[in-house]
């Protein structure tokens, strides 16, 4: 067997022998042995990608039938075995989140770099909770955080000389991923209101009812549009205030909040003495890529003063295009914003970020331990929701230099310009329906079986045609996910043209993968054409 | 330069160039391009791993002022010239937290399989939110995370192949670190506890001080020793109850819970109407490695119904030795206990799991979207505090079969043994005194200055005498990391035999790499005594 100078084959289970393989499995190998294991892994990777097809068409059930055994495993298994067992049972039946017909979900190819690095940072394994397990890595991390800062927030030079390197400054942080950018951002505002203050030890210590009472509130709430992102869910969940604290103002017919009843909404907390915690605005919905009115939203946060916080954990890099940035105009007058290095950074999983305005507002927050991040400290762990932590701004880093803002513009323009291409096509094919207008490079769409086109064209759709219209796309959907050549995702929309309050079930394109051409979005479309017509 | 067949060579800033070069970063290699540069970073991981001195000695002043600009770079630039870039200012000056020397903290070396398996993790980015996104990763995480339970829990197997692939149910789940499994686990208890009931919407929909009133509670506290981790000070923030409620209950000599204490806390807080979440146990105290009484922890639990959470992140594992899982009885009666891949288990940064003895308790924490994780589907992403996550359940399915449970009692067994062999060294050098024996595998003891140690002998140090001991102690360790040859780490422990409440600084060597041997442990004192001598 070809990997046996990695690890014995299956050995016995007397004591020296487990000794010899343990202690083989913990030495750095010579060149020789590492390579033939790491070409073999690498080859299954490279053959992975390789094939267009999103998936295999296996069927759930028999998937899950794999892995029903939950006996711990004794003795010590030979590498070169587990390697053939993932090759032929994980990997074959895995999502090919980077191919080009994968334009379902926010996940595209991502750049070469990223698999040396990968090495790099398991090999070198810091942990960036604080300097003396992460001694280059700490400044380095601060670094990419405060250039991030600068594409978000532009404040002048000598803003980022002075915080850039100062302990007592938070500028950003990096954690594994948006959810956790969102919940730190709200915990961090929450924090900070109901502070320290005439005697009363603030929130941090004396919990929220008690904060309540303090400050007169009768409860304290977060407000944005029907569409932000579940883990603003899982945000005031956790944060105390219950799911009926997060106040979901309606959006319009393009995604966008209603500017009217956001502020109706506002003064009703005003006069209920609700404390506002913050309201949201998003940036990238991830239904459909929709941006909020952000300077109207940002005028009226200024205006009630309340802090504004933008879920950009899509649409943030449409900054580094000049052609669109302008979307995103507002943004900078947020007090805090979530952005994700897995999504339009084209970085792997888990790597979410939030960015303060203020660079004191995360102080709110800190917490000391004795054996680590003592008060004096530049320790990362300081701050931050999560303790132990990889040091995954290498990716960050690189990626910036690397590709470097003219290449993110390039991505982001060639992603709308190609979504825009998607929805004349789907203007102009009379199988299906365009449901809104795309914004940046997330497109809506559905089909529409033959005989109710007509009816589609006229605007009389009845109640259980559209019903009807809907489990056809559900079915479309799932067919095409089962077959396993590409991929749109599907959602339901609650507002579109055939008005509130009517579910319309939609398919979801998300067209970020450079490597994504016009043919292949064709090819997903004639896929689905002729999925539809064996389903009629 | 040998990589710009990977990369062009810093272009100028045209389109057409831009494209080209952005084309080529996303393309996979052909095999050649592909190899040189991992060859070449290969090459840079191991000569890292292979120096033994734990960091260089650049003083943090001039490696902060490397890291001073904040310009974003325009023009894409040579991955050959970053990783040069990155070999010279940042691996150079990292900290080799798998040096056999590096005994200071919770990271150990790492088994050779972790590398091929980041490749092909970073190649497939699964991300496992849900099934579109992750097919086979979906039912083989679940497979682990039934092992790990079986480890725990040990169950009958009818349990385990009723539930291991069961959507409805949760046996535990995958998080970037323990301090979100901690977080997790409370978030959990406390939803479960004061859940809907009698036309209450329950705790999640109504917050907690509507959920306190009508329960009819004054407060809600976590309780534990005084000497649990910091993460539980993040969880009591965060989930709304403040830092005054966690109550710290103080700990003996052997940094294990008073129970005596213990059980006056959980009455006074029934007297006061508070609301108990939940008693943490500790399984492997950060600061010692100690081991709370959880037999008694978990009849008190029973008995006044109160859940209980094990802290296990450091010593979970010790449950793969036979000689030693005695140590860790009660687990098994735990309603959740966290545990940490990134620590004992040998696993890169970051891997947090928490397991649940129910397996529908993370029902309290569900949450739903439309576009993912709809209310039928099998989407891990469901029950999580995370939404975005990559596929590290790989290196744990990996780890359980190649190491094996046998593989992992030996790494346990060595540890608690060498750890043994330095504890009865420092018992025979007068240079040192030992604070407390170890329960497993991390030591706290500290120097004495030759003047003292007569009096350190027959126990009569003044409060000024400790107090120079600590601050010669402080100076020692400081010394040593700046060095850069070996490193412990320092912690202040309140509790000690000088007594409750008059701090003492101890150095704290945590014992887990196997390639640690004992001649390194032996250099790494002398180098104390040797740094001393010269401080005197």
């Amino acid at each position: 067997m070809q990997s046996s100078k990695y690890v014995h084959v299956r050995v016995d289970s007397s004591q020296e022998l487990i000794k010899e393989t343990l202690m083989r499995l913990f030495t750095i190998q010579e060149d020789g042995a590492e390579r033939e294991v790491d070409e073999r892994v690498s080859k299954i990777a490279r053959d992975f990608l390789r094939i267009k097809d999103v998936s295999s068409d296996i069927e759930v059930k028999s998937l899950f039938d794999k892995f029903k055994s939950s006996k711990i495993p004794v003795d010590p298994g030979d590498v070169g075995d587990y390697i053939d067992y993932l090759a032929e049972n994980v990997v074959a039946h895995s999502t090919r989140t980077s191919s080009p017909y994968f334009i379902g979900h926010m996940t595209a190819g991502l750049p070469n770099f990223v698999k040396p690095l990968g090495i790099l940072l398991t090999a070198m394994n810091q942990n960036t909770v604080k300097m003396e397990t992460a001694k280059a890595l700490t400044p380095y991390e601060r670094q990419i955080l405060a250039m991030i800062h600068r594409l978000i927030f532009d404040f002048p030079d000598g803003f980022y000389e002075k915080h850039v390197q100062r302990k007592e400054s938070t500028l950003g942080m990096i954690m594994s991923g948006g959810t956790l950018a969102n919940i730190t951002a709200l915990w961090c505002m929450r924090n900070h209101q109901l502070g320290p203050r005439d005697g009363f030890g603030g929130i941090e210590v004396e919990g929220l009812p008690a904060a309540l009472d303090h400050y007169g509130y009768k409860g304290a709430v977060v407000i944005g549009s029907s569409l932000m992102h579940y883990s603003f869910q899982k945000a005031v969940d956790l944060l105390g205030i219950g799911s009926r604290s997060l106040i979901r103002v309606s959006a319009d017919r393009n995604n966008r909040i209603e500017l009217p009843a956001l502020r109706r909404t506002i003064e009703k907390c005003h006069i209920r003495k609700q404390h506002i915690i913050a309201i949201v605005g998003i940036a990238g919905v991830t239904d459909s890529g929709a941006i909020d009115p952000l300077p109207e939203m940002a005028d009226m946060a200024q205006e009630y003063g309340i802090p504004l916080h933008v879920d950009a954990a899509w649409g943030g890099p449409v900054l580094f295009s000049a052609r669109h940035r302008n979307k995103l105009a507002g943004i900078e007058r947020a007090d805090s914003v979530t952005i994700d290095g897995h999504k339009q950074m084209y970085l792997p999983m888990g790597i979410g970020i939030v960015m303060f305005r203020d660079p004191h507002i995360a102080k709110s927050i800190e917490k000391q331990a004795r054996y680590v991040i003592r008060a004096a400290s530049a320790d990362l762990g300081k701050r931050a929701l999560e303790g132990s932590r990889p040091g995954t701004a290498m990716y960050l880093h690189a990626a910036f230099h690397i590709i470097g803002s003219k290449g993110y513009e390039f991505l982001i323009d060639e992603g709308i310009r190609k979504t825009n291409f998607m929805a004349d096509t789907i203007r102009m094919r009379p199988e299906f329906e365009l449901i809104a207008e795309p914004q940046i490079n997330i497109l809506i769409y559905r089909y529409i079986p033959e005989p109710l086109r007509e009816r589609v064209a006229r605007g009389i759709l009845s109640q259980n045609e559209i019903a009807r219209i809907n489990r056809f796309n559900e079915r479309l959907q799932k067919t095409q996910r089962q077959i396993g050549h590409s991929f749109v995702s599907r959602t339901t929309l609650e507002t579109t043209t055939y008005g509130k309050g009517v579910p319309v079930v939609a398919l979801r394109a998300v067209i970020a993968n450079p490597l994504t051409t016009e043919e292949d979005i064709l090819c997903v479309l004639n896929e689905q054409v002729k999925i539809a017509s064996g389903m009629a």
